[in-house]
C-alpha cells in the first residue's frame, strides 16, 4: 500500500496523552463510567436518562484544506505524534470505533487502542482492567467491499489480545444480503471474536440509515462510539439528519495543504423548507486545543 | 450586496487586540521600524539586508471546510470580533493591504485600520503619528472589473482621512492597457490620493506574475504587504513560484461547516521534476492561538 507521508514520522508501539490536553478533552467524552474499585467484575453507569443511541463522538484529522488524504485509497498521515496519542486515548474511553469500508480497505486499521496505562488508574489498583478495555472494532460495509483475511491488522491484533474482533455490518435487503458474505471471510471474523451482522441497507445508493446503524449498536449494548472516518461516512454525518445523533466532534487540523483534488471533508449543502439555503453549522462550547504542531478543535453540534 | 453572517455579529467602529494575543502574532509581523521619540518626523528602518521585494504577509479567514465565502461575490462574516481586531492590528504594522478586484467588486472593503491606539506608543507621545499610519490599499485589477466610485468605501474612507487613497494596478499589456481605465474612475481615485498603475500582465489569463507586482511596490516605497483575499490570489500564493515570495501566513479558523460549494483556500497541485506529485506544503515554525471562538494560525512557508 502507498503511504503517503506529509513530512511526519509515522509512530509505532504506545502512546502516551499529557494530562493537560486530557482536561481539555474530557468534558467532550461519553458520559462518565464508574469504576468500582473494589471488584475487577462490575462496571456501572453513572444514572443517565436512557438513551436510544450510543454517544456519538465524531473525531478525524485533516489538512488546512480539510483534505483527510491526497486521494481516495491513499493513506495519508497527517498530524503529529500528539494528535495520535489522543486518538488511542479517545478509543479507550469508548465502547466502539466506526469506520466507513473505503477506510477499511485503503488503511487496514488496527481499530485498538495502544495508550499506555493511565498512571492514576493504574494506582488505584485498575492497571489489569485498563489494560483490558479495547473498544468494538465497527465495520460499515453494505456492499461487501472489505475482504478481511488472516492478514488484516485488525486480525492480528484481536488474535495477540491487544483488541476485539470486528463487528462487520453487511446489507440484508429482502433477505439477500447475507448470501453475499464469502464463508472464508466470515471464518476469519468469527474466530477472533467478531461478527457478520445483516442489516438493512435503506437510504440513497444502498447505504445504511445512521438511526439503523446507531440502534443497532445501542440494542447490542454498545453506550459510545468513536466515528473516525471515511470521508463519506464524515460528510453525511455533519449535515442533517446524521448530524442531530453527533454528540461530539473532535478535529486535528495539520498546519498543511494537500492540495486541490484531496478527500475533503465538506458536508452537502442543505436547503430549507422555504427553499433558500440552509443555514451553515456552526460549534458550540467550542475548544481549542493547540497539540504538537496541530491544533484540536473539540465542539458540539447544537439541536 | 448580499450579506451573509454564518450567526456572527458585524461589528462596527474602533477594535482593540488584546496585549496577549498581539505578543504572539508579533514574531510573523515585518521588520519592525526603529520610532525616535524624540521627533514626530523621521522614521528609519533597523538594519535589513536590502530585498528585492516588500515583506509580505499572506492573513485570510475561513471555515473548517476552507471556505472564504459561501459562494463567488457572497460576503461571508465567518470569525469573531477578536479576529477582526486582529486583522486591524495587522493592517496597522504593514504599509500596503491588497486584494484582487474580485473581492474589491465583492466586498466593497474599506481597507484601512481601525485599530484604537497603543497605549504604549501613545504614552510615548506617538499617538498622532499612529493616528496617520495608514496602509496604502492596492488592488489588482488587470482587466479593469472594479468599478471604484465617489460612494465606495475605500473612496470615503480616504476622503475622510481614515485611510489612504488606493492603487489600483491594470494591464498595460503592449501600451493599450491604461486606454481602457474610464476617466471618471481615474478622477475618483486620484481626488483621494490614489493612482492607477499600468503594469504588464504577463502571466496565464492575462494576470500580473507576483514578481511583478511585488517588485513595482517595493520599488514605490513600500516594504511591506498584507495580502488579504480573495480566493484566487490565496491560492496562487500557496503554490510556486508565488509561495516563495510569502513571508507569513496568519490564517483565522471559525468552527462553522459552509458546506460543498463555497470560494475554497486549497492550493493547485504541483508536479516535481520527475513527475511525480510534488510534496505538500507544510508551514514552519508554527504558533496556534485561540481567540475568542476562532483560533489564529501563524507559520512561515519553507523556502
Amino acid at each position: 500500500m502507498y503511504i503517503q507521508s506529509a513530512t511526519r514520522a509515522h509512530q509505532k508501539g504506545p502512546l502516551t496523552f499529557p494530562p493537560e490536553a486530557r482536561a481539555l478533552i474530557t468534558p467532550y467524552l461519553p458520559p462518565s463510567i464508574t469504576i468500582t474499585t473494589t471488584t475487577t467484575t462490575t462496571q456501572s453507569q453513572t444514572q443517565q436518562k436512557p438513551r436510544e443511541y450510543p454517544h456519538v463522538t465524531l473525531t478525524y484529522a485533516h489538512s488546512l484544506d480539510a483534505s483527510l488524504a491526497l486521494a481516495p485509497g491513499i493513506r495519508t498521515v497527517l498530524s503529529g505524534p500528539e494528535s495520535k496519542a489522543m486518538t488511542h486515548f479517545l478509543r479507550a474511553h469508548h465502547d466502539a470505533i466506526l469506520v466507513g469500508a473505503g477506510t477499511a480497505v485503503a488503511d487496514d486499521p488496527g481499530l485498538n487502542s495502544r495508550l499506555l496505562p493511565d498512571p492514576d488508574l493504574e494506582a488505584a489498583g485498575e492497571r489489569q482492567r485498563q489494560r483490558q478495555r479495547q473498544p468494538r472494532p465497527v465495520v460499515l460495509d453494505p456492499k461487501g467491499r472489505w475482504a478481511v483475511h488472516e492478514g488484516s491488522k485488525v486480525v492480528r491484533i484481536a488474535r495477540e489480545g491487544k483488541g476485539l474482533g470486528p463487528w462487520v455490518l453487511v446489507a440484508d435487503n429482502k433477505g439477500h444480503g447475507t448470501g453475499v458474505v464469502d464463508e472464508g471471510r466470515r471464518r476469519v471474523v468469527e474466530e477472533v471474536g467478531g461478527r457478520y451482522i445483516p442489516l438493512e441497507a435503506r437510504a440513497e445508493g444502498e447505504r445504511f440509515e445512521w438511526v439503523d446503524v446507531l440502534g443497532l449498536l445501542k440494542r447490542e449494548g454498545l453506550e459510545s462510539v468513536m466515528i473516525e472516518g471515511g470521508g463519506e461516512v464524515i460528510n453525511s454525518l455533519l449535515a442533517p439528519p446524521g448530524n442531530g445523533l453527533v454528540d461530539s466532534v473532535i478535529v486535528t487540523i495539520a498546519p498543511t495543504w494537500l492540495g486541490q483534488g484531496g478527500v475533503v471533508v465538506s458536508p452537502p449543502r442543505t436547503v430549507g423548507e422555504d427553499g433558500q439555503p440552509g443555514q451553515p453549522v456552526r460549534l458550540t462550547g467550542v475548544t481549542w486545543c493547540p497539540l504538537g504542531e496541530d491544533v484540536v478543535l473539540c465542539g458540539r453540534i447544537p439541536r
